[in-house]
């Protein structure tokens, strides 16, 4: 607890220092905490390598083996982030609008760094440098707590971030780690709210739920992404089963991936089979509606499957008599992420995008566009699934916020 | 708990469908609800009647009675604010971006209601009819929880505002409030996250801290008010007294009233005397720090003065050596609302306001003007000082949030 108070109280005082610090300064820490990457890549292989045997000796599986292991690529990556973060605009001190007042006041809304921000996060050491840089970037200090599988790695590379900082005009506080892998600290820093203006948790929807439940800092929510498909009776079926293909098969494991295929009746007949044939070709498993089973042999999907985020090569099938029907069903499952509807007809595509609500509502393309990159945000925070402060993909902006400034003439208020 | 989860349940649908609403539509409810509030006159009269009797008889102070007692004037003040905000500009719709990306999708972030809002306040009748019309014009419905001193007065308020709704083409299930006045349900109605989308509380600071610390869902947090004014040694020491004069006592209950001045020490000798004169006059009492005691005759200032919000005619004094010292000291003891500066040094100005970390900084202005209404935001949420989604005076736009909508020609992610 000690530890955790001193060190909020550090990226505190950082904080105050890097709101006026120039994009340069900024820029050329970036480029330093590359450089100290790449001097200190033996010792963070070495530390990666005890995380990763004890990992192993307590039975943990692969998948997150994976995720947790380094090596000399992967370290290269980490150093190409931070010359690739080093080039991307900085949004501070953008004014983002400005007015004069009848009374002669020039008021400016003017972009800032939110301040310190905490980040909690699971046993992946890249997100060590990748929360560190784009703090830094957007002029914030941060306070990271990573999973304690990945301590050694953890503790190596802020060793090597901090000394990239101690050559660059920036506080050498500005990142700082919790040492301490004790549990209990994660619930007290959910309530530093003298220190921290934000935390972001990263990884599994059970941690940001139990850090969203728990925070009385305000919380950067990314989660689930149940989405949806609506193929009307207008589509053309051939570009439609181009789409549905893209969206549940190009990366399934990622949360913009199609969950559920609403298809309408009066073209079920002649989708549904030429869908089955191309999807099952690929492995995928189609779950479908009484009404869909008339048309294809599937498994029958229970209502269950309508609110599950599979992650995976499942896809649910639903036939449809009317878009108000498919709009019902987004609207009762839906968990906000990425909603599309296939139509030629104008006032079907009107009416889905006015009565979806959703970070982001498609007409004729892969539910698979909502990401940073490729919005064009270039750096990418996460994507949002919170209706407030940021929605759907985040870029450097979603981690600053702004105060207005008032140039005045001895103005007094009348 | 059952009539709150059913309201949150109604409230939640009624959103839905206000998300597809028209401007016509819900500047035709408020003056449908500004009609019923003038039909419903004596009946809330009434009502009202009853809760200041039984407040009388409970013995609440009369400046609580004051805020809780309706009259026909302020029910002619709510009728007027429901024309008033009638008359505003909608936010809802507005495309805050839109672009192309090479692949030809049309990107667009298009303004939107945030959803279902729950406020919680206090025995003011004026915030059930002000807090409901707000949310109803950016597309929003409303939980209303209200202080129990004010039962009978809401219920009856409510009451109109339904039977206004029911005129209109808005759902009835837009506006509701729950009718328990137990207090056990404030602390579930902040863990609503599956209904709700954002809680505001309206009162005191105690109201307001224990949202947000005890609140699942997003909190808009207005609070305190520590504003500073810095006299640098160059600024012009009658235009600076006129802004001391006004931002100190034109409205010493409000927010962003100064409660603390510093004054540069080259000019002390000459602005403590004739400032001290002035405000004295008004009735201010001036704490001064051992410096100012040699200038003028005052009372010591305590550490506490420096974090306190009087919100009374009271100035804390302080003198300083520098620039850096006064920004040393309200970057202390600031609660980031509003914070001026008075100087005609070019330089000291730019330092002052690239250092000092406050929703409003200004530069020869009185800190009195960070105000929805003198910012030209037309109607005010209220002054937030958190961080994140809105920050200083918000106006109705505070109240919504954005989607992206993405118009495609079958396009596939590559």
């Amino acid at each position: 607890m000690e530890e955790l108070i001193q060190k909020a109280r550090s990226v505190k005082k950082a904080s105050i220092k890097l709101q006026s610090v120039s994009t340069v300064q900024k820029n050329e820490a970036l480029l330093q905490i590359g450089a100290a990457l790449k001097r200190k890549e033996d010792a963070i292989l070495k530390a990666n390598k005890m995380d990763v045997k004890e990992a192993r000796d307590k039975g943990i599986r692969d998948s997150l083996i994976d995720r947790l292991a380094l090596n000399q690529k992967r370290i290269d990556d980490m150093i190409q982030s931070c010359h690739r973060v080093a080039g991307l605009k900085d949004p501070v001190g953008e004014v983002i609008a400005s007015w004069v007042q009848s009374d002669g006041l020039r008021i400016s809304k003017v972009r800032v760094p939110i301040g310190a921000i905490g980040i909690i996060y699971e046993s992946r050491p890249n997100v060590t440098v990748e929360a560190s840089i784009l703090a830094l970037k957007t002029g914030n200090s941060i306070l990271l707590r990573g999973g304690s599988d990945a301590f050694h790695s953890n503790m190596a590379i802020v060793k090597a971030i901090k000394e990239g900082l101690s050559r660059s005009s920036l506080p050498v506080e500005s990142i700082e780690i919790v040492e301490s892998t004790d549990r209990k600290l994660v619930e007290q820093m959910l309530k530093l709210r003298e220190y921290l203006s934000l935390i972001v948790p990263r990884g599994s929807n059970r941690l940001i739920q139990y850090v969203v439940e728990n925070s009385s800092i305000p919380v950067l929510e990314t989660g689930v992404g149940n989405c949806h498909i609506f193929v009307d009776d207008s589509a053309d079926l051939e570009k439609a089963l181009e789409i549905v293909d893209n969206a549940k098969t190009q990366r399934p494991g990622t949360c913009n991936a199609v969950e559920t295929l609403l298809v309408h009746q009066s073209i079920a007949a002649a989708f549904l089979p030429m869908m089955a044939d191309r999807l099952s070709k690929k492995g995928v498993e189609i779950r479908g509606c009484s009404q869909t089973q008339k048309f294809i042999k599937v498994k029958p999907a229970t209502d269950s499957d309508w609110e599950t985020e599979f992650l995976d090569l499942i896809l649910a099938v639903r036939v449809v008599n009317s878009l108000d029907e498919a709009i019902a069903h987004i609207q009762k499952y839906s968990s906000g992420h990425s909603e599309a509807i296939l139509t030629e007809n104008y006032f079907n595509a009107k009416k889905f995008v006015e009565n979806i609500d959703a970070a982001a509502v498609y007409v004729n393309a892969s539910t698979r566009f909502t990401d940073g990159g490729q919005f064009g945000f270039g750096g990418e925070i996460g994507i949002s699934t919170q209706r407030l402060h940021a929605r759907g993909p985040v870029g450097l902006e979603g981690l600053t916020t702004y105060k207005y400034v008032i140039l005045g003439d001895y103005n007094v208020r009348r």
